[in-house]
């Protein structure tokens, strides 16, 4: 089969893979029907993060159940899939709590990399969930953003406590960002202020339920927050970079009290402990449980409640998967889905 | 009247101060009944911090009222009360919310010295809660650690999520670790380890509810924590201490989804980003609003339900204090009392 390959930072390529087999009677194979980019992927594509190389790329994907090993009860040869960026197996104390990116038996996706014509999904009955029967094409896009960057911003939200009442700030205006700001909206924040500076994003964020847009970034993208809301500070604020500098942001643009939900991949952050200290937040975060909320989101989405895949500006072949590492590198698209 | 004063690093003088007075109309003046000496004093008696010299010290208390301003209303000449180390107002949007150590008015007791025989609390109606009558005098020391200690403790015990069914473990056997036991157990925590290496220290958190008790610290603290939760940690952790081992210890010893309250004040942390993220812990503590818990726990105390007051194992006049300041830097003391 095809695949995705990164051989050196900026050196991707798509070329023969072997085709994956069910090595535990818990597997999966699914054909692959669409997979996408993700802005984790930039940090070894830019040689920021350094794995080993070559290495296969990729970890969001729906597709179709192709075969599945004699164990796996939940879903059949044929089923349309979704299944979040770690394979978990959903009956451990800590799946059970709600934290099955962080499963004792987790499988990160990266690892097999899903950009790509077939993938093996590790512990099926766990990781994957089935739509209700084959959907509607048009619906590809949104059901394939929910197995990463909509269940990721939804988890910042939640993990921001954004709700009834409450104003919800979000840093970063990447696809994760953005679907935090559908997130936040669709759990009753009051008010949801943007932070971007680029006129797509912002229309999209407008889109998905932004209600103000901060242009400012660093303090006085700070001191804008605390203009909006009487000099206090968001109630919740989503970070969805990973920077030292974004982090500080989302921190220092949290009332007292408030909660930060922080997704971006932190990359040399160090937080103060007197500043972290004395802002009183509550900090929450990390990769993202996307397995907690799939079921939900593939029913919002179904309903059309939601339509998170309009985070998507490039479809390409996955032939082409180069040239959308390229247009998401330059942020000429905010996210690229390949179909194999 | 008498009060403490910092002259210099380890140079702790009771020296006659100017009797305070009603400067706003919303202040009261106190007879202080009794004082004591906090963790957080020794870090300028040490010169870790540096304050401007000389200083005035004590931030916790309880006595009785003397004077009250024209605007008071909520407590009374005569009233015997209880305040938190930081006056609030009580009513601004930060304090309803239940962050009173953050409100927009907030006046740091510390800045006003609360060692001595009298003391001016601003915002008195917002600061100070009065017990129902004179309290027995056996109650005093108990009503003085809510004053801090044991609100503190209970802080971080509320903010790690201590409650039914959890395992909490406890970084720090000063007052606050020890009454952060006190504090999980009576909110109902299954399993409660304290981490102590000293025997009387042991003794008490083990009265006040420890099921376990961890000798070792730094990453054999951690591993020993795992070793008793089945590989996964601790649901909840409170740290009491503020530094850069004792924030790491705690949160390697929570479970991912897990929950660190830490009230140590933190000196030289640095929390790094990657490794905090990936661990999925919710982090949250800070100054504690000691106000929002001061009904609660005064009720407790009168009832007889709790005995906080144990922490206090030296009782000193106010004018040796320099004596309880050594015992305590020295460790001979777990908290020391003052009587003015």
């Amino acid at each position: 089969m095809r695949g995705a390959v990164l051989h050196a930072p900026g050196d991707i390529r798509v070329e023969e893979r072997a085709d994956p087999v069910i090595v535990e009677p818990t597997d999966a194979v699914i054909r692959v029907t669409a997979a996408c980019i993700c802005g984790s992927d930039l940090w070894p594509y830019r040689g920021i993060e350094k794995p080993r190389l070559p290495r296969h790329m990729g970890h969001e994907y729906v597709g179709v159940v192709e075969e599945i090993g004699s164990d796996v009860r939940a879903v059949r040869v044929g089923d349309f899939v979704v299944g979040s960026f770690f394979a978990s197996d959903n009956t451990c104390e800590i799946c059970r709590a709600g934290y099955q990116s962080r499963c004792v038996h987790a499988v990160s996706m990266g690892s097999i990399g899903t950009q790509a014509e077939r993938a093996r999904i590790p512990m099926a009955d766990g990781t994957l969930v089935a739509t209700p029967g084959v959907p509607d094409p048009r619906l590809v896009p949104s059901l394939l953003a929910a197995s990463d960057v909509l269940g990721t911003g939804w988890f910042a939200a939640v993990a921001a406590e954004a709700g009834p009442g409450k104003t919800v700030a979000v840093v970063g205006d990447g696809a994760v960002g953005l679907l935090g700001v559908l997130a936040a909206r669709h759990l009753g924040a009051e008010r949801v202020i943007a932070m971007s500076r680029h006129g797509d994003r912002q229309a999209l964020a407008r889109d998905f339920g932004a209600t103000d847009i901060v242009t400012e970034r660093g303090d006085d993208g700070v001191a804008a927050v605390k203009e909006l809301t009487g000099g206090l500070g968001a109630h919740s604020v989503i970070e969805a970079v990973g920077t030292q500098e974004s982090m500080m942001q989302a921190i220092r643009s949290t009332r007292a009290g408030g909660h930060v939900g922080y997704v971006g991949v932190a990359h040399d952050v160090a937080l103060p402990g007197d500043e972290l200290f004395f802002s009183g937040v509550h900090l929450h975060g990390g990769p993202a449980p996307v397995r907690r909320f799939l079921p939900e989101l593939i029913e919002l989405i179904i309903a059309g409640a939601i339509d998170p895949g309009r985070v998507f500006d490039l479809t390409l072949p996955l032939d082409d998967a180069a040239d959308g590492y390229r247009a998401m590198d330059e942020r000429r698209a905010i996210k690229v889905l390949l179909t194999p």
